[in-house]
This record gives structure tokens, sequence and C-alpha cells, in this order.
């Protein structure tokens, strides 16, 4: 047949071997043989503290709310849902002003997707692509790479300043931006795994370089909330730049992993990109009725937040006191160098917490590691699982 | 700045008049460039036979129980969903077998997604991307460009065959594959918008030509539980073909178009490839949940698939009658050349229709039009406002 002759790297032929490319079974993308799915693991454990998330579930009557949110959203589930989701970007806006103090975006300035994941896809999809490059400074979330790699945007990386800060200056960005020439910056603050939220001149002088280029500035800000008293955010910035864009998450501050629901707020053309690159319908009805309602428990939500800083004030002075090495940081989880006595390295102590119940996560340079902050008895079995899994 | 020097056909300067690419506004990906977002209106009127919806919402005791999934679901929503929705993939699998005839795939060989949609774009970017070509026949669905589109794809079309049977035989099938030699094929059976079911042997030859080259063979069944009696679905040809994969949804058959959940059977290895472009968490906890339920439910909201399938065939025989040209349906909408007599365009019959409050869809070759087959009122305020629109 004609077609058996197509040259094709990855066909039948390339590597018997490899059961990927056996005979009949389609060959992956190039790039992406070998490569397995990102994922931290998902293992029950009594303390999870390894992927940032809320240990507060919602009330009784949170819940009791969203099953009849989700009811009364039934009736019209044969239909297809409101594809622009107007009436929750209206509540999105509304929140975000109450939240940072700005004036409240309009709805055009707001967008969603189910989690922050799917949010930057579809920004680096709208304006990445094939010849252009998104850069970020490390240690990063891990999935930004993967966004790039599954538009074909290139990602290059310029480093974050040296433990235990992992600083960020605006002439470190400005350097970067002028290095690399980039399309699109991500920065995050408070950044993951590190901690650390930026100054707003950081996140001024990155908007500034890049504006001659109409380059695109995102600032993450998945764990915005958390920040400490006095730090402000990327969004008090928006009206100065229109080049901003700023990514949120309510499955950190209100709790809402499983809902799965993340959104930006930017300029209305760059919200009109990402609507032509959207799969339509993206947003089920059931997912806008739970992210409404819980936007409308937010006393309930917030208010854990208010613990959870306290909580990862008390996590951060005891590892320093305990003589590790730790980052200061604005978010639900604290980023630390242990001290290792018996431990060879951080998969040693990572293994000895699993073994006592507590599951942390191994993320970014050696031999730093990552505990999210968790409920009083989650964080109090973190620090006694510490101290056993490699004693003086 | 040395950024500003960069060249960027879509920079500013290269159409000051185009806010789009305003100074400061970043400049979308070229080939997006004036492109508008995908959609059918979204127009309240008393008959939407526009987007293939099934007119039937879940009974009050459905949503009752759909309610109360989210309710008990809601405890865990501060924790990220089962990444691998395990428990879902087993209902469908269950499902499909008991829908098809079919020895119930296994686990690792259902995958599912907020839609067909992000089902086919899944596909398309783990197996398609730059120099990498996927076929289809047209008239098509409108989506399949655009999953091309955002995974860098090239999307190549050949013609069914003449109206109004819009036809695809085996040997066409076999000459399309071998002209253009594509890494994807996508057949869509029952097609739309034309209603069209194929031939297991037009799917058979497709898959066989492929073979050789290890190319995929997509067959969309979105509208798959509207066949009528003794046509077969493709999932009987799994076993046979380790390149196919079928696509189904719940959009229509179980009514649940604003739940967004679409599905495929594959190989293991073809759901391994998915798995690593599927952005993490992809399924919310609730949308899992939801999907569940209603499939707990499938005897309610199949018994509605029997209705359809009745009321289909009443209005394909009555348009027969009234002298339009109808292509045959195996779905839930019907294909039809409207016999003009006044009107000069399918537009105007369009509008027609829509001022007397039923909203169908002018898509796919002039004059052609489609109507989704709604309940009896529904599909009698039609068959009414269409004489009313272009009388004799």
């Amino acid at each position: 047949m004609p077609t058996s002759s197509r040259p094709d790297p990855a066909a039948p032929g390339a590597d018997p071997a490899d059961p990927a490319v056996r005979p009949g079974i389609p060959p992956r993308r190039e790039d992406l043989a070998g490569v397995e799915p990102y994922g931290a693991p998902q293992i029950d454990v009594p303390h999870l503290l390894n992927v940032n998330e809320s240990p507060f579930g919602p009330s009784a009557a949170l819940a009791a709310d969203l099953g009849r949110a989700v009811q009364e959203a039934s009736a019209g589930l044969n239909r297809y849902p409101d594809r622009e989701f107007t009436a929750l970007r209206a509540d999105l806006a509304e929140y975000l002003a109450a939240e940072s103090g700005i004036p409240a975006p309009a709805v055009e300035e707001v967008w969603a997707a189910n989690g922050s994941n799917e949010v930057m896809h579809q920004l680096m999809l709208a304006f990445g692509g094939p010849g252009r490059t998104a850069l970020g400074f490390a240690p990063h979330y891990s999935m930004y790479p993967e966004y790039a790699r599954d538009t074909f945007t290139r990602w290059v990386v310029a480093d974050r300043g040296p433990a235990p800060d992992f600083a960020l200056g605006a002439d470190d960005v400005r350097e970067a931006i002028s290095a690399h020439r980039p399309h699109i910056v991500v920065l995050t603050s408070p950044n993951n795994p590190t901690g650390t939220a930026l100054d707003p001149e950081v996140v001024r002088a990155a908007a500034e370089a890049l504006l001659p280029s109409s380059g695109m500035l995102v600032v993450d800000e998945a764990y915005g909330e958390f920040r400490r008293d006095g730090v402000p955010s990327a969004l008090e910035l928006l009206g100065e730049f229109p080049n901003l864009v700023v990514t949120r998450t309510m499955s950190k501050a209100f709790a809402l992993a499983g809902g799965r629901l993340g959104y930006l707020v930017a300029d209305p053309r760059i919200v009109d990109a990402v609507r032509v690159v959207r799969l339509p319908y993206h947003l089920s009805a059931v997912t806008q009725a739970v992210a409404r309602t819980a936007l409308a428990h937010r006393e309930e939500l917030l208010g854990q937040v208010e613990r959870l800083r306290a909580e990862r004030d008390a996590l951060f002075d005891h590892l320093v006191e305990r003589g590790h090495v730790v980052a200061p940081s604005d978010a639900n989880f604290v980023y630390f160098e242990p001290l290792l006595h018996r431990a060879a390295s951080r998969h040693d102590v990572w293994e000895a917490l699993l073994e006592r119940g507590v599951l942390i996560r191994e993320v970014g340079p050696e031999p730093w590691m990552r505990v999210s902050v968790g409920a009083p008895q989650d964080n109090a079995a973190f620090r006694t699982a510490l101290e056993e899994a490699d004693p003086r």
C-alpha cells in the first residue's frame, strides 16, 4: 500500500521492542515518546500534605447548598450550558474587587476554565504556538513546560535568586526578557514551590519591559489569597498595563480543588482571543453552579485562609527553630531544605515521612522539599514525623 | 529596547487599524487573527431545535439524585479529584457492553473528558501535531477543523457522496486514505450534519487501509444510540483493530449536554498516550459524580431515545411528503433541502422560522438545513412554522 512507505521515524520498524510503536498501534507525537503523565502520587494516607489542598472540607450547610444548586441546575442539563457563563464571570469580578480592593472588572475582562491549568493552556494556545517563546523563572510550577509543550510554544527558563529566598528582582526580570525576547512571561506570586511573593515593582518592571513588543505578562496568583498582610496583588496593576493577565484559582483559598475552577482577569481583547481557542461549552452547567455557590459562601471559605496563614507562620518558625533552612512563604505551603542527619537524601526523608502517614512533595532543586499547610493535627503529625524520620 | 525590534508580522505596526494588534495588546497567533469563536447562537425561543439537544430534562427524581450525589461528593471537594476517575470508567465500560452487546472493555481501554470536544482535542494532541495530517469527509461536524488547528495538525477533507444520501463507500475511504496518507482519519457515524450511519464494511475498510502505516481511525459515534435497529456500532470492531478509537458522548442520548461528558474506547496504549497530554485533574469530582448518577439512571434516559427515534422517523416522512429533499437519518436530527417557494435562500427560511419561535441550523452545503428532533410539540411547531415561513 502506498501509505506504508510513508517515512515516519515513529512508525513500525522504528523500535519493534517498544510496545508503543507495535504494528497497528498509532505512534504518538515524536516528542511524547516515553513521556509519563504528570501527576503527584494519589495515595490514601492520614496526612495529605503534598498538593497544597485545603485540609478543610465544606461545612454540612455548604455541602447541602451545593447539592441544592446542582439539583436546580439539573432541570436544564439536557441543554448545553451558557457558553459565556456570564453570571459566574460577574460573581468572580465582584469577588476580586472585594478581595483586593480594585474596582470590579467588567464581565468581558474575566474568563474561567476547568482549573487554572486550562486557563494557562488556553492563553498559550492563543498567544504562543510555533515560533513563539514563553519564559519562566525556576524553580517554578511543574506544569508550565507542559502547557508550552502542548501548544508548541518554546519554553525557556531563567533562574530565580539563590536559596533560601529564591528572590527575583526587577533587574533579573528585565535582563531575562532582554536576553530571551519572549512573547509570554509567566511570573508566579506567591511562587510555587518556593512560596515567595513578588514585589509589585518586579511585576511592573516585567510588564514595562514587555510593552514595546506587546509581549504578554501572566502573573499566576493561584495562592494569592494566602499572601501576608501588606503584600499587594498584581490585580492592582491591571489598569496600567494592557499586556497584563492575572490568573487565580478556586482550588486553594476556596478549598475547591475537586470542583476545578480557574480564572483570569485581563483586557477584553485578550479574553476575546482566548474565546477563539476555548472548546465550546468547556464549563459545564454543574461547574458553573458549584463555583457560584462557593463564591456565595466565601465568608466560610475565606475564614479558613486566616487559619491556614497562622498555621503556616507557625510551621515556618518551627522549621527554622529546628535548624532547617526555610524559604519565607506567602502561600499555603512551606518550602524547606531539611537538615540531614542520618538520612542521605530528601528521598529518604520523604519515604520515612510516608511510612509515618505523612505525604509531602519532593519538588525543585535537591534537597528542597515542599510541605502543604494542613489542619493543626496534620501539621503536628508532620513535625513529629520529621523528627522521627531523621533523628539526630 | 532590543525586544521592540523583533520581527513579528502581528506586532504593532502590522495593522494599526486592527484593535487586536493595538500597541500593548499582545498579538494572537497569526492564524487566529480575525477568527470569531465557534458557536451556534444561544437564543431564548420556545423551540430550540438547533444543537441536537434532547428536549427532555431529567425527571424530578433524577434531579434530586444528582443533587444528592453532588452533596455527597462535596465532602471531599477540598481535595483534587481522582485523576484516573476509575469508577466512572468502569461504569462507562459496563454501559457500553449493555448498549452494544460487546464484552465490557477494561477500565484501561476507556477514557473521558469534558465533552467529546476535549476527547477529540486530546487525541489530535497526542497523535497529530505539526507534520501530521488528519482526514475527514465533508459535510462534517464543524469543530473537527478547530481541533486540528489548535493542535497544529493539518486538516484535509474528502467529499462524501452526493445528496440526498451523502453516502460514503469503502472505495471512497480507501482512495482518500491512499491520496492523503493521513495519520488520523475521522469518520462520523451517524454523521453530523447529514444523519447518515456508516456500514461497518466502510469502517473496516478504513481501519484496514490505515493499519500498515499505523494510522489511527477515530469513529465519532456521538449520536450512536439513535441509530436504527440493525445498524451496528464500530464498537464491535474494536477487538479486530488496534488502531481504532470509538468516541461517544453523554450529551445526546443521556440528555446531559449541560454536564459535559465525552468518552472513548481504544487500545490501552492509545489511552496511555492521551493521559500524557490531558491536563491533570481535568474531570472534576462533581462531573464524575453527575455522570455516574446519570449512568445509573440509564433506563429513564435511554427510554427517551426510543421516543426521539419515533419522532425522527415521523419528521422524515412528513418532510418527504411535503416535497422537501431529506437525508435518511440515524441520529436525533433531520437534514433537509427545503423546497423553496417564495424564499430566496435557506437563510430566509431560517429567519422566518426564528420569527415563529423555532430555531434550527444552517449548516453544510447550501441550501441544506438541519433540524433537531424535539418533543412532539416542538416538532409540530416546526412543521407549522415551515409551512408558514415559505408558503406556496
